[in-house]
């Protein structure tokens, strides 16, 4: 094997490849790239056996093709570092001996290099069913879902995301038992009906590579326990969460007793500013009392109290609730209106934030608190 | 006591005074942010009795004087997001309850203060022998030699820098054992002789405070245990390390076999490419050999091995010697010449990398290594 690689294509492709390379496990060749050279080019896999990552090296010249399965760590910090020019040549050679030699300028590195037959191959995936959208489309869906996943293996479906096309219609759909976020995309045609259960750290890893182009376009290919995701000239391949998801439909209500509209980033700082008080496990709510044009935000906790207030537009009764003030800021960070509405209909009932055009609703479940200290 | 402040003056005074207060103690006076308010302004100290710093709060209104000791990290938490305006007027108000009221625009914080009579005040400091240096000479020098100070607390003094004034002449020096820096510095005038080790936390927090500015000012005052930096409208007061400092004098010698001219960037990427192989902890020496023209660099390590080549000036003898690589990177980046001079007499003895007008001298100890593997 002896390939010629343009530094700056050679790493940018290590680092997407990275992105699925197992950082413990007890398998070594896991810890991993594969290297695949031949007449079609050079293409570089990683594959944690959860989550697996293909793409092709651009602007590379291959003098003999080969195989070979690098240390992944150890081959992206040599290709970082040998030379610091975008545009040096890095020339990568296997021999017989199992030593791979990078060289660049006036440096020359050698290591050693795995038998390339030990490295666990991508699933074939059927591709039948699939939709395409844009890359800057899949990353918003994915940033205004992805943080109410719960973190928690305890139940593996809260860790991933309801991903359900009904003809030209994509829900996405995360919960932790907390609140519910669902965003709803229009895609471009109708590809039938589907729906799978995506692992949240496949969304996240995804999320970091594409590009966020609105030109640039991502086909999702669904199969029956895996998912394939291909852009630019990668593949991003991973197994599905098993099961059936929760039903939610039941959960969302459009009855309300008290609208209120508020501009979104004055809420939003008086939130944050609340959390001040608020120390890590501390469960302290921020207390809402929404009364006649004005909101009024309340916390107490050991370290003082904090009190803002907020001029609103209020339809509806008056109501006094109490929120894990995180919970507020995970939504509305992720909510670029100028404004959000937000829906209640008593203290111990959930609270919609959610917009006229149903793009977007977060279901928040509020928290109990003694009224009379307040 | 009621105060009113420009946002951005009280932030930055608060940000200045936290480099002295304490994270872990036991007491939790030192803890807290003192605030002094009378006819003369208002003044923040934090002193964690080892460092303290005392400074004045610029654009402020003293509608009624009072003092006060406030939680640290809770006030400057408060008054960094109770509002996000640099420009915004914060409101300080202490009642007779142990209540501190913190008013901007719509919100209000409540926070409990403690007794300022508990708070222990500042040492003062005798004012005879000083000397007077610009931000930006004394931000360098530290730059220049803090980092061979040993974080090791075994041998106290090696965790401070001498600072050694001899007429118009300043001498920085640190050392840990492997290695010693050295700065030597031209003041504008004669200040006499002194001599004090002053702690590297005490250097390193100053040297976080100061602009770097060369048209701003630096007043040193040396008394018996401490030492005092006084700077805009701030005054710094640090603790002494008690003792007589190692005696350097003998481990210099102007002698040498070898001394090599080398472009010190390209050396300094050369060896922190070298340092991807080198896991923590593990103790691979670099070999350096020089011959001729060429300085031939090495190292192997059991992730496998790399080999380097540059061009040299060379006066005197070949040799070959072998550092710890990170030894020669931390001397290598703080020095700002486009060449560096390497002068070294056989592979156990030290090697010098010093400038011609004797501003900088960096001693590094060689390693041992087996010569036959090379």
């Amino acid at each position: 094997m002896k390939l010629n690689f343009k530094r700056s294509d050679l790493l940018n492709s290590v680092n997407i490849v990275l992105k699925a390379v197992s950082s413990r496990t007890t398998m070594p060749i896991l810890e991993c790239i594969l290297i695949d050279a031949s007449e079609k080019g050079v293409y570089l896999t990683a594959n944690d056996m959860e989550l697996g990552i293909e793409t092709g090296v651009e602007n590379c010249q291959v003098l003999e093709g080969g195989r070979a399965a690098v240390d992944a760590k150890l081959f992206s910090e040599i290709i970082r570092k040998i030379s610091l020019e975008d545009d040096s040549v890095i020339t990568v050679t296997g021999d017989e001996s199992s030593i791979i030699t990078i060289v660049s300028d006036n440096s020359t590195f050698r290591i050693q290099y795995k038998d390339p037959d030990q490295f666990p191959s991508l699933p074939v995936i059927d591709k039948e069913n699939y939709i395409s959208l844009s890359q800057y489309t899949l990353k918003e869906v994915i940033r205004q879902t992805i943080f109410s996943i719960s973190p928690n293996d305890s139940n593996k479906m809260m860790t991933g995301e309801l991903f359900e096309v009904k003809g030209s219609e994509l829900k996405v759909v995360s919960l932790d038992g907390h609140r519910i976020s669902i965003k709803n995309t229009e895609l471009k045609e109708d590809y039938g009906n589907m729906k799978v259960i995506i692992p949240g750290k496949t969304l996240n890893e995804i999320s970091k590579i594409i590009s966020g182009d609105n030109d640039k376009e991502v086909i999702i290919y669904f199969s029956k326990n895996h998912v394939l995701f291909k852009f630019d000239n990668t593949l991003m391949v991973s197994r599905l969460i098993d099961g059936e998801y929760f039903k939610i439909d039941q959960m969302l209500s459009s009855d309300y007793e008290t609208k209120t509209v508020v501009n979104k980033k004055d809420f939003l700082d008086s939130i944050e500013r609340s959390t001040i008080l608020v120390r890590e496990n501390d469960k302290k709510p921020l207390i809402i009392n929404i009364s006649d044009s004005t909101m009024s935000l309340k916390l107490n906790s050991i370290l003082g109290s904090m009190d803002s207030e907020l001029l609103v537009r209020k339809q509806g009764k008056d109501i006094m609730i109490g929120f894990n003030p995180r919970f507020l800021l995970d939504a509305l960070r992720v909510i670029d209106d100028e404004e959000v509405s937000l829906y209640m209909t008593n203290p111990k009932a959930p609270c919609f934030i959610k917009d006229d055009n149903g793009k977007y609703i977060y279901l928040i479940l509020p928290v109990n608190f003694n009224p009379s200290g307040y």
